[in-house]
């Protein structure tokens, strides 16, 4: 596919770099005295010499006749060079960052392409929010390629979302120069069911050249996993056991070993290589999230490689993993993931190959980090009014917006219990008292009152219902980050610090909040959609450790807690969830009553 | 890349996949108990199943649910299957059929798909010559891919062709949807130089996101294979030695080992696998050029197969390189290149992993050859006349025709030393004695009177010169397979037999002929373009034999004369060469007179 994320297309530059190799021109960089990471043979070659001029690789080898005036030599002192590495599914906003501040945290850690799903701005502002996002990343090095999102809205009929993606829209961005494929198609029922809909949407994909990135999470690796794959889905980030890697690999898919923040399948799913003998160019890794903490804790790709080699892959299949068997998938191997001439000058250097100690990053032959830092200016980008003014709630809200009437001195209502660290969650049946016709959230039985607010139209509309597992004992949160739909969710032990924590994020545009006593005890304004904010990774890391430690003074006990927050609204994930039209039974797909009816 | 090489595209039969996938629709066909070769990961699965439906597979694994009404159920009985085998680089015309014919001869052997380079017609008739054999092709079930041939003429200014290629005519046939990329890019040196012309032709194709194979072979692995690959030339098929191979994959050039009638190269490229622990997914099998017998009495990509394995290439890795690797190099492997979901129903089936003998083939879903016939019929394809009358010889060709004069009673000549079974050719001082004042071959010294005559355009052109090393006592052969201009090409010991000669080829449309004291011995007509014939392959080789029987009559006791012969014509080759314009000296790329200037 014609890739529009190099510095330039290689016939404008071809005469450049065939001067250079041959001697006439002399290279803009030459690398030299480097252990070169060879992805194509899996191999590492001692003491390789690379010239660069435009962009590109002009040669690797003896580059000696490449020097001339003006050439700038990087002597990489017996260090590891590779291709820089590539990302194959990523959510920049479960980053909390902006593309721009993104691209600053994770670009010093080896990460020269991204191929992001922005599908959490597309849920709140639609694709020309999904423009923002690419108008951020333009400004920066990094190649933050763009997949359309598949799914909006997730779970059609059962929310309100910002915005609508079908066939139609689908066709409209794959003639959009930034495009490479389509975003996780999390809609493997529709394919499954032969739906026009979904079948529409990987098609117009499949029409333009582009690539179907998937999502099967299911354990079945039969009848469904085939048809899934037989619909064109190249890749899947989904699998969480050996054995569903090893099968996608098998059928031809391109298995996308994740380690994010939040899931960490690395330690299973990497038995699918280190366990059977088999070729691996199948076999890529990727983070699909990555929170603030983790970015800078423990980096990005790198820790990912890093993983990989712990769990037994060896170093070099690792590194290919990261970047030519990525490429591949992508089908844009002709332009990166290889140190190879006519590439782009996309490299990394590091001196231990389990370490993956990075030091220096080249993109398009700019050096734009070196130890830990990123060395390029970005030029400043704002995002637009309307993308930093998302909360649309028709009503005032107030201690009295969150009255949820009821019958008798007792009521038992349908709560859903949460999981800690898992995805899952389960329909309770819990008894909760009436006081003054209301129903009230009971800390003893640690069942909290909660309601989502539609944000995106005015449209007023409010679900009502519980949650158990908190462990919340005074106070209140919220949260705009609330899969997919990102409307507003809050959630308390009383009204009026629920009516505060969100009018606080009201307020501030969006972002999570703990409060109690009518007073808030941690923000992270998150204005960009309510999902992202401009600040950098260190900063926005602290606000985020701030915020937990509020949570922890209000009772909860949970490991990051907001994530699981954030799912309580995804209304495709077993068993039960609320969202702002109510309570959804995701068993059966239907709407169900909060009070439940006599047993 | 956008394919119209399937029976349909996969966005159109998508839902009917899942449908037969998830046993709501029986499928077409199913196969089971079979052996699958798994190119994906390099493995052998057992007593596999897989589901056909509109052309390409929906299910592989267990099929039982997918047979329904109408299911051809085809038991394997323990075969392996594979992949149908792709030939990465291929002339069609080396192997004198026209598509058809040659189809009929490759698919039984297991090839589902050729990526060809029809140069040789594109030299003569231009490209509706091309466009000719894309019809000629599209009757057969075979998948022969354009790749358009890029230089042509081979040598610019030292030869009258029938035709001409440049940027933009490059630029025009990568609109047609039949052409996949751009045939071997032979002009290393204009690339190397940096010509505006050549990398005009690449350049084209880069632009159209299709792929550039190449023709580097020359030994030097340094300045000049990583310009020529740098200029975005994506794999070669001129390795000689290990280390070529070695380079070239180590550079992320997809290297295609060769072993076709002529070039027997695998036995010392194949080292480059077998001797070095690398990873070799840039490696490809190829054949380059097949002649009839070799067709007939070894097959085509099975033999090439077999030879690998017999070379120590692993059998599964020896399958990788004529499927999948040569599906990626082409960025063609979301249609084809391995057994999986979604893919072309493109299978061979085989007993023995080693002896690689196809005893069925599918394309697209249909059973196209079964015990190494084709089974399908062929819709007739007459080429055009213009095609079929490509001799345009200005003069009538008499003795007097191969007068050539000359002063005293001897003179020393330039003359082309041929080398059996080699390319090169050697330049040497000749002296001959002049008769009546003119210049006589000398049967004594194994020296030919050698003309060509311009066939295109009626020019009236004719260059001379004499022969070294063919043997011949007596009569006199001709050719109009004369690369690359394929002019007419006459060699002979008296001027009688030589006309005889020309004028047989002139009557029957071209071709190649030895004839002896006035009459014809042996003679293979070629009316395509006097290239190719539209007989079956047997026929063909038949005649090839005994044309070869005649020669040997004549004296020449040569290994596959005709293909020494066609090389004499060929003026990028080293040392000395003769075109319908005159002698040509190849070290210096000047003409040079017939007369040796006195020394």
């Amino acid at each position: 596919m014609i890739n529009s994320y190099c510095k330039s297309p290689l016939w404008e530059v071809s005469r450049t770099l065939c001067d250079v190799a041959m001697g006439r021109r002399p290279a803009e960089i030459v690398i030299k005295n480097a252990k070169l990471v060879n992805v194509c043979t899996h191999e590492i070659q001692d003491n390789m010499q690379v010239a660069i001029a435009a962009g590109r690789i002009a040669l690797v080898g003896d580059a000696a006749h490449c020097i001339g005036e003006g050439t700038r030599v990087i002597d990489a002192a017996g260090q590891y060079i590779a291709p820089g590495f590539l990302d194959g599914h990523i959510h920049v906003e479960s980053s909390m960052l902006g593309v721009g501040e993104y691209a600053r945290a994770v670009v010093p850690h080896g990460t020269v392409g991204i191929y992001m799903d922005p599908h959490e701005i597309c849920n709140v502002l639609g694709l020309k929010g999904v423009q923002c996002m690419m108008k951020d990343a333009e400004r920066t090095p990094l190649k933050a390629m763009l997949t359309t999102p598949s799914c909006v809205p997730a779970v059609p009929g059962f929310e309100d979302t910002g915005s609508f993606i079908g066939p139609e829209e689908v066709a409209e961005t794959m003639k959009w120069d930034c495009t490479v494929g389509l975003g996780e198609m999390m809609n493997f029922p529709g394919i499954l069911g032969s739906t026009e809909h979904a079948h529409g949407i990987t098609g117009e994909t499949l029409k333009a050249g582009k690539i179907v990135t998937g999502h099967y999470s299911m354990p079945e690796t039969g009848m469904g996993l085939n048809a899934y794959i037989a619909s064109g889905v190249r890749c899947c980030h989904e699998s969480t056991r050996e054995e569903d890697a090893l099968a996608k690999m098998r059928l031809g898919m391109y298995a996308m070993l994740r380690e994010g923040s939040a899931w960490h399948d690395l330690h299973e799913v990497a038995k699918s290589i280190t366990r059977h003998e088999v070729d691996s160019r199948f076999a890529v890794l990727i983070s699909d999230d990555t929170h603030p903490h983790t970015l800078v804790s423990q980096g990005h790709l790198d820790h990912i490689v890093r993983r990989a080699v712990e769990e037994g892959i060896d170093p070099i299949t690792a590194i290919q993993m990261v970047t030519i068997n990525c490429a591949q998938c992508f089908q844009m191997d002709h332009d990166f993931g290889s140190i190879a001439p006519g590439k782009c000058a996309d490299i990394v250097f590091f001196s231990d190959l389990t370490k993956i100690d990075i030091s220096r990053v080249l993109i398009d032959g700019d050096v734009v980090a070196e130890n830990g830092r990123m060395l390029q200016q970005m030029a400043p980008y704002t995002y637009p009014d309307w993308a930093t003014h998302t909360m649309h709630i028709r009503d005032a809200v107030t201690p009295a917006s969150f009255a949820i009437p009821a019958e008798g001195d007792t009521a038992t209502v349908h709560a859903i219990e949460v999981i800690p660290a898992r995805v899952g969650s389960y329909d309770r049946h819990v008894t909760l008292k009436v006081t003054n016709g209301l129903l009230q959230s009971d800390v003893e039985q640690d069942v909290l009152k909660t309601a989502v607010f539609e944000r995106h139209h005015e449209t007023g509309k409010v679900g009502y219902g519980f949650v158990k597992g908190f462990g919340i004992k005074k106070g209140a949160m919220a949260s705009t980050v609330a899969h997919d739909a990102h409307n507003l969710l809050v959630l308390g032990v009383n009204d009026e610090d629920m009516a505060l924590a969100a009018n606080t994020l009201i307020q501030c545009g969006g972002g999570m909040v703990a409060v109690a006593d009518g007073k808030v005890l941690g923000c992270v304004p998150l204005p960009i959609a309510g999902l992202m904010s401009d600040l950098p990774v260190d900063v926005m890391s602290e606000k985020v450790e701030a915020l937990e430690k509020a949570w922890e003074e209000i009772g909860c006990t949970m490991p990051s807690p907001f994530m699981t927050m954030a799912l309580i609204a995804l209304a495709c994930l077993p068993e039960l969830r609320l969202t702002d039209r109510g309570l959804v039974d995701c068993t059966k797909f239907c709407f169900t009553d909060l009070l439940v009816k006599d047993e």
